[in-house]
Formats: C-alpha cells, sequence, structure tokens
C-alpha cells in the first residue's frame, strides 16, 4: 500500500470565517480525520485501537498556510508518517490546493495511549513491525520544526473558560481543535481584519475534562507573535493552575 | 434538473461527541452546506445572490432524529425546494443511512435579504420565476411543523455569553449553528449521558453581532421539553435584551 493518503475537500460557505477564509478549526479537525483516515487504511487507526482499549492522542502540531484557501476553493490534504520513535510518531501533511498549488505544511506528533492508565505504549512494540514500513521521511515538509515555547513569566491572564459538553471528544477529555478555537477566540474582529494567521504551535501537556476552568495566560514575543498558556483548575480562581498547552500564534 | 439534491458523508471521528454519535453542529452546518450545494447548482445559491450584494438567511430550522448516526456510518442529506412564498421559502431535507435507513427530517425557512439594509426581497420577483419549477411539495417530510414557542416568562438566565470572532460567519452575523452549539452547552454531560437530544426548533428574530452578549433564559416545558429564548445586548447586564432565538430542545 501507498505511503501517502490524500482526502479532498471543498471550503464550504459554513466552514468559512466572516473573511470567508476557511476555518482554522475546520481546517484542523480535516488534518485530525485525514490521519485517522490515513492510518484506519493501515490497520493502526482509532477503531483498531479502541478495539482493544488504547487511543491515539495528539501530542504537537504545527500549522503553517502561505495561502488560507477561500471559499469554494478545493483542497486537498496529504498526509503520511515520517518517523516513528517508541512512545511517539511524527505525522506530516501537505496542504495544496488544485493543480499541486501548495497552501501549506503541517507537522504533529502522536502517540497510543491506554485508555484507562492514560500511559504512552511503545509504538513498534503494540502496532507490530509494518507499521515502520509506512514510514516516508524522504518526503518534504518544508516548515520549521516546533519551536521550544518557553514557559511564561509575568503573562496576562486575557481570558478563562469553563470546559463545556461540545469541547469534549471521542477520548473524553477537551479536544485538541477546541482549544485552538478557543486560542483564535482570544483575538478580536478587528486583529483579524488587518492580520493573517500564518502559523499555530500546539504542545499538548497534559489533558483537561468536562467542568473544569481553562486559564489563558498571553504574552507578545516579538512583533505578530504571541505565546499562550492553556492552564486548568478545578475551580474559577486567579491562581494559576497546571499548564495543559502551549501555544504560539504568528500573525502576518 | 431534479429536484433534490443528495450530498453524502460519514461520521469522522473528530465530528462526535464523547459519546461518538454525530455532532448536532456538525450536523447542522451540513445542512446549510447541503442548502448552498443545492442552490448554486440551480444559480440561486450564496454565490449568486452574494454577486448582487444579497444574501441568503435562515429564519427557522427544526431538525428531528430518530436514530442518531455514529462514527463510521455514512449519512446521506436530501434536500429540495418545498414551497416559495413571496418573501420566505420552505426548505425540507431528508437524513438517511445507508439503503435508504431514515435517521430524521428537518425543516428549514429561508429568506433573500439586501446585505446592507438586511431586508428580504420578493423571492418570485429575483430569483426568476424557474424559482418556483423546483418546488417539490410532494416530498414528505413527516415531522410536525414548528411549534409556537411562546415568549417566556419568569424564566432563569442559565448562561451568558460574548459573541466572539469564531462566532461570525460570511454574513457577518452570529452564525445560525453557533447558537446552537450554545444552547447544548447549556446541558451538563451527565445530562447527555442520559437523554439523547431527539429534536431541536430554532425561530431566528434578530441578528446578532461582534462584541454583542447573549443572554439565554430557560424554562422547561413539560418533561424533557426546554424552551429557550437568546436576547441580545450590547454590554453585559441582568436586564434582559432584545430576543434574537426562540429554540426548544426535546430529549428522549
Amino acid at each position: 500500500m501507498q505511503k501517502v493518503e490524500t482526502t479532498s475537500h471543498i471550503v464550504d460557505p459554513f466552514h468559512t470565517d466572516y473573511k470567508r477564509q476557511l476555518s482554522w478549526e475546520t481546517l484542523g479537525v480535516d488534518l485530525l480525520n485525514a490521519a485517522e483516515n490515513h492510518a484506519s487504511k493501515r490497520g493502526f487507526g482509532m477503531k483498531d485501537v479502541n478495539n482493544v482499549n488504547y487511543t491515539w492522542v495528539l501530542a504537537r502540531l504545527v500549522v503553517e498556510l502561505d495561502i488560507t484557501p477561500v471559499v469554494y476553493q478545493n483542497y486537498h490534504i496529504e498526509t503520511w508518517v515520517d518517523k516513528v520513535y517508541s512512545l511517539f510518531t511524527n505525522r506530516n501533511y501537505a496542504i495544496k490546493g488544485d493543480n499541486g498549488v501548495v497552501f501549506g505544511y503541517a507537522r504533529s506528533i502522536w502517540s497510543t495511549i491506554n485508555y484507562e492508565t492514560r500511559k504512552p505504549v511503545d509504538l513498534i512494540e503494540f502496532h507490530g513491525k509494518q507499521f515502520e514500513d509506512y514510514c516516508a521521511p524522504e518526503l518534504p515538509c518544508p516548515i520549521s520544526p516546533y519551536s521550544r515555547i518557553k514557559p511564561l513569566v509575568g503573562a496576562d491572564m486575557v481570558k478563562c473558560h469553563k470546559v463545556t459538553y461540545s469541547d469534549i471528544d471521542m477520548n473524553g477529555h477537551v479536544n485538541s481543535m477546541k482549544y485552538l478555537l478557543h486560542l483564535r477566540d482570544i483575538f478580536s474582529l478587528d486583529h483579524y481584519r488587518q492580520q493573517r494567521l500564518r502559523r499555530v504551535e500546539l504542545q499538548y501537556q497534559k489533558e483537561s475534562y468536562y467542568g473544569q476552568w481553562l486559564q489563558f495566560f498571553m504574552k507578545t514575543e516579538g512583533e505578530n507573535i504571541y505565546d499562550v498558556e492553556i492552564c486548568r483548575t478545578d475551580n474559577q480562581t486567579d491562581e494559576k493552575g497546571e499548564v495543559c498547552v502551549r501555544a504560539r500564534l504568528i500573525f502576518e
């Protein structure tokens, strides 16, 4: 079986923002589903691991778009496994328009965890040697790897959010793309009028659950670069909770 | 051209809720996009009316699901125009699984408004006589029509929400399905553990915009029936604002 899987979409009018550009959360969920589509066709998808009480979780994601597709444009998501380590696997993406036009790329790191203990397993041991056969490190993904986003000191809490029903996905925790939605909503409509989001980095450190509070601490790191820490607490408080997600958003 | 248009989907794992059931907002957005797909293929879609500074807006929607599709199931949305009045048109939907299994139905009412004045136009005058040729009142949509949801008296404000960037769609107002998302988030995860949402009715009365506050007033109308008024205000206040949406949610 080939190493790359492609899923194609059209930018539907109601999957866009007010500027008629594809919403990043829609793209984000498409990336997750593209991963699942690629993996399940090769025998190591959610379905396969769920059956034995394990699940895939996203540890890191970086998406960089030179061009944000607009309403009625087609976009094609190519995805492949880049490398496999013992507890992690790198999965890359190319996001293209018709005729091979490149919109952008994405890099992600995943692990398979036990549904009960939430501990990661050794991927080769768990999925078998053939998992490695799908690795395609020769395929290009020409965007910078993950930054080292440092712990924020003296950052302001710019919002807090109580986790709701719709934040929770089939893994029983806040969905990775819901963090992205809440992150993007920190910025005003006016901000988006003047700037385009070019790159998002997400480092998932801890899970958060229904009924917890998410605190968003933000600091500017140079022009148009925003670092955010999302922390979880059991009650609404000004005291900083445990860091769940470190994120960087770069506008232009 | 045939009167019915069908769009097919699979319930992707990341378009489900924590119970692995298709999320109602995903379905809702699919219904909007199915309408657009049907209309644009027949020359009266968003694209066509946007070009001359008009847009389609949803006035009412009722969705009733006997079966909520679950992860990896296929679902097919059939849509057609039921009737055309001067300022409104009825569009119906059937939501089916493979082999014609019926999951549910939906009814909606739409109007075309001027983008600047927000006033509705005469549909036959605007879209031309051929608009009527697509009407298929003979096709069944066996769910009860819209209830008369009465203004709520003495209802409690159960939450309020400041409209964010992601709430706003290409029409420059809060997207109809975002109201549904915020409505569903009134209920706890525990509520969804015990009950299944069977029917949603939405009456859109006024638009709301970026930066406004939405107040949610709720009252139980008999067992498992919840009526909600969503009101808009310019500032955060306990005083009741203008009603934007009246909604009814029926669980079982």
